[in-house]
């Protein structure tokens, strides 16, 4: 049930690194919307590893291919199924990790878990799984705007960027930075400065068979107030268990964040203010848009921490399937630094809680 | 169905915080359990608010009542339902907010998502609704020991405690502390200096109508290697939902967190060990227990960062219900600081978590 | 989990026959509703045992307090709790069946599930459990209302009567039969001579220590075109799963249902005819108002078969616990009939399947 | 969210009868299986239309793929997929209905739904969606035979048969009839006389450009007693859903359905025997294997009515999409009966349910 995600806009997804193909199936979505497929193939691009010095060798051309629920350019509002075939998969690189676990990998893990694993490329563990996510957060895009222009709002904007890579960390302006600026650099991070510093970051841990982390921050502006719910189903909760459920991230933070943790209830309130339309805003966003776990209206605001990519190109301690001890020095493609590459995946996932809970709140309240 | 969690063992929660009671239906619950009623009471009488200087001054016994599922003293397997009836409730001290939003509360979302608010404390966003989720963690913790039993296991440990507050912060060793510890200070931290010094920027602050925030810690010790689906269903991604759907939580580290998105992959790597019993084991545990989503054995170790309670005794900037500017003062009986109370909320969202996956490997994979 | 109904409109029942209370958490309300509580406590008294010849003799006054989700008389659109104590609960006539299966009861399969059970009147078996529905299905009502009104259409009428008892049977016209006009005869068939006839065949059979079993149809006029959804959610799937899920209930007719299928298709269809407003209506109704698994706009109309009651006063081979064979002669209060009490549970279950598909719909085509 | 069936064992199927392909994605697998896809490509098989007389000309080869899910021959416990490419769309067929709703059909009410539907052969309510239910039924078919294994039981054996068609009718012994019996007539009936006279009958209306309907029945016996959940999961319940999703079906028996509401309970109940190793068995089966919605050991018996394919090709009298009297007269491939190619369809849905409810007794009792 681990492939599942949302309620009123349901993603199934499935694949594996090496076997035929990854792919979504999406529920719920509404009927009639002209899906745009470039703008899906445009999102699955910038997930794909780029010609630069950034990123890992294997090369896919990550082809969306519509299997159902499409009819005449229309969604029909029944499954709708996304399907992008592996076409560079080369599981011989992996057969030295048959029977041996990559340290802080899934590899351990998945055995403990199910009692087998597809040993090559890490099979659904590996982060080739967030195609599948890319293509269903385009969807989601769309479906935003949809439901944006049906009540006569705005279309939300989400745009993420890498804020920090190892040491090298930017503060950028949320209320102006776009998709756009994010792309001018390979590091997709708008500063150019900190782009620099971060690409020779990732370039120097390279060089020497390692490898960086990072964090990702994420601003959805134009996000309506009034979506969440209380108690569990809070939008900081959703939009956490989405955040933490890409592969390597191990932190959330929601506006303030821990740092808003060191601060007095006297200077971490956002005091409202008159809109001028005769509702509110608040004059600081400490809250991060979202209040008593439903957003106010304000640029919901997040940020997200990842790990040093775990298959580094050293000579590493571990123990075999059978308890021994052994040392494992991993081949196989991968990127030193994942955090360019999960800009998309960030907005994608957000994408995809904002529209759930949109449709979720269009089927209770009515519009 | 914000008010759902967990998908094997799923709890529905209830009421509001000046309404008739609060409470929770369990379903999922093994049949046949003895159900230790001191426990589940001994838990909500931890989350009470103490006679000492640190809580609000509410009165509430928390006694629970099972009204259905348990059958001369055992669990029937269906649904549980525990209840809580309000005795303090007093929401005379709320008129003055019918019309007005306090800064930073759930008062002005929660009419955005709904139209209309249960104006008297805060409703279904109160802290108060927690109790509901300590007593159903209660019956969790349970359940998590009579799996281990079943599987000669040892009963995992769960322990939380402040870790942080304002800016006085401590660390403590989660391989030894034990509840008992923690409960040796009001503003449960184990440590005496540290534990001394909170309680003074708790009263300080508190002398000033102001609040502070902090950051829980929690370990889980005993937990068997095998919890948690790949994908989006990620031990952490749930972890993370559940402590993000805590009232005041804005942030969430599983492991090293945002401090390990800083370090190298080299630096990174927890290395695999035998664990002379034909498994294995890692040196360290930046992961935190948890590889690709997965329980790896090694103990699961979380932070959350909680906000600054809302409610301080100043008067603040905001809007009435008309859009206009006003200011408000309110009234009404506050912690100046959650944490000492999240503490067992925190126990309780593991506990849910643990027992959840733990029965939805059983389901898939038997013992 | 087998206590949770629908989707979008969400009920959890819990409670035993024997046990504290029965009750039911909603989740998924529309906000704002001004619940009429009279209305809810007349649905129940529908339900409740009569004073009459053809019910049981346990007494209960069957009265519901609404615990959560209700504030100023409006509902929240959070969890809404309806409680109804037991009152007149007396395990001592089931003493005898601690360690005896009644046949055709669900005592076996219960210990054959779990393990153990509640051996008091049933447990969570009994038909008293549908209690809970009733209530919740009174709740569904008046949110088909608030939908129908907000989209300027006429309330669903959902009317439900007994048209056989043992070999007694009746044609009633669905497009006219009335509540009020089922409510007529105690055994609520609304023809007098065929309700007559009915009361005969189940006085006769009570009279031996016996129980007679029956039909019930049920027809919803005015269920808007639309409702329901392709493959596994048809309309007519989630009401055969409503119907089949109440006590006792072996048989589920849809429209023509089995007779049906004797027909040629030549002589089954329904063909379109203009409905004067630009759409479209059918000139019979085989297809008891759903085509496809969606609701054509045209009277839904089912039937249910109910067993006779299992429990007869009379010894009846069994064995008990340890294998070994016995002879069992309940006692306890059983009704000789449930089919004119089932009336109303029915109805309930109709209700609140048009519910949670007209929000689903909502949510996902928007209004 | 139409497209999802089951809660431990999850089945997300998509497709239209014109589009790309028809699969499924299938959740909650145990891990390990070697899945055998030989059984699953000869279900597909038994499903397609024969070379025979009785079925539509359509020509499908079905050839199944596994997109994801299994490694080395082996379930990984992830999301397996499963798809069958369409190669015989022949949508110019349908050109004609492109504006005109055929009458019975699913046409008016997928437009009153979503808006739109995709004219071309029925799109989502194409009865060619069920190849999807026959390959994930395979598939549980296997896990049953799995979950069989491990706790020492013989593997179920779900056999359907034609029980009727028209107004011929033939009573077969349930504690014999094989799957084989059934196959050696292409009317799926395993009595030669019967199957001879239903022949008959469907050559004649086909002939006529007209079609019939017709009950099928299924026994599933070795299923363990303890499946099913009280309240509203009953195994009746989700069988009944299970049934009634299938196209074209309008009723539902479990046991003596609705002939036994018209028994006293002297004469329906079910007596207890000794089974001779310590449990119990009962001397007659009316209740169909369930009792309290929960099996007991004893086969379980269904019944289920299908309506005569509405697709005739005779002139009708129908409407346009502007709401116009017209008259229609459907071109395309069509069964003139769809009990033969139901058989399996019947089979797999049993078997999805079956599966399903094991692994949740799994997961909730243990074994």
């Amino acid at each position: 049930m681990g492939s599942t995600f949302g309620r009123a806009l349901r993603v199934t997804t499935f694949g594996e690194s090496h076997g035929g193909a990854l792919g979504a199936v999406i529920e719920g979505c509404p009927p009639g919307l002209v899906l745009d497929l470039h703008a899906m193939q445009a999102a699955l691009d910038r997930r794909r590893p780029g010609a630069g010095k950034l990123g890992t060798s294997r090369r896919e051309s990550d082809r969306v291919e519509v299997l159902s629920g499409l009819f005449e350019g229309r969604t029909l509002g029944t499954s709708l199924t996304l399907v992008v075939r592996n076409q560079d998969a080369d599981p011989s690189a992996y057969e030295a990790l048959r029977d041996t676990f990559r340290p802080s990998h899934a590899d351990y893990t998945t055995e403990a878990r199910y009692g087998l694993r597809a040993w090559a490329g890490g099979g659904r563990a590996s982060a080739r799984e967030t195609v599948a996510r890319v293509a269903a957060g385009a969807v989601a895009e769309q479906i935003l705007a949809h439901l944006a222009e049906r009540s006569g709002r705005a279309t939300p904007q989400i745009v993420a960027w890498v804020e920090a890579v190892e040491r090298v960390e930017v503060a950028i302006d949320s209320a102006t930075v776009t998709r756009e600026a994010v792309d001018q650099h390979e590091v997709r991070c708008p500063d150019p400065d900190a782009a620099a510093a971060m690409e020779t970051a990732i370039v120097a841990a390279r060089r020497e068979g390692d490898t960086v982390g990072g964090v990702i921050r994420c601003v959805a502006r134009g996000v309506p107030a009034g979506l969440g719910a209380p108690v569990f189903d809070k939008l900081e909760a959703d939009l956490g268990k989405a955040m933490l459920s890409i592969p390597a991230a191990k932190g959330f933070e929601s506006g303030s964040g821990f740092a808003g943790a060191r601060l007095r209830g006297s200077a971490h309130n956002d005091l409202f203010l008159p809109d001028g339309r005769g509702g509110a805003r608040t004059d600081t966003n400490r809250s991060g848009g979202v209040q008593g776990g439903i957003s106010n209206g304000m640029p919901v605001e997040l940020r997200v921490a990842f790990k040093p990519v775990a298959t580094i190109f050293q000579e590493q301690d571990t123990v075999d399937r059978q308890g021994n001890a052994t040392t494992v020095r991993p081949r196989g493609r991968h990127d030193p630094c994942v955090l360019p590459r999960a800009v998309p995946i960030v907005e994608a996932m957000v994408a995809l809680v904002l529209a759930d809970h949109w449709l979720r709140w269009r089927g209770q309240v009515g519009e």
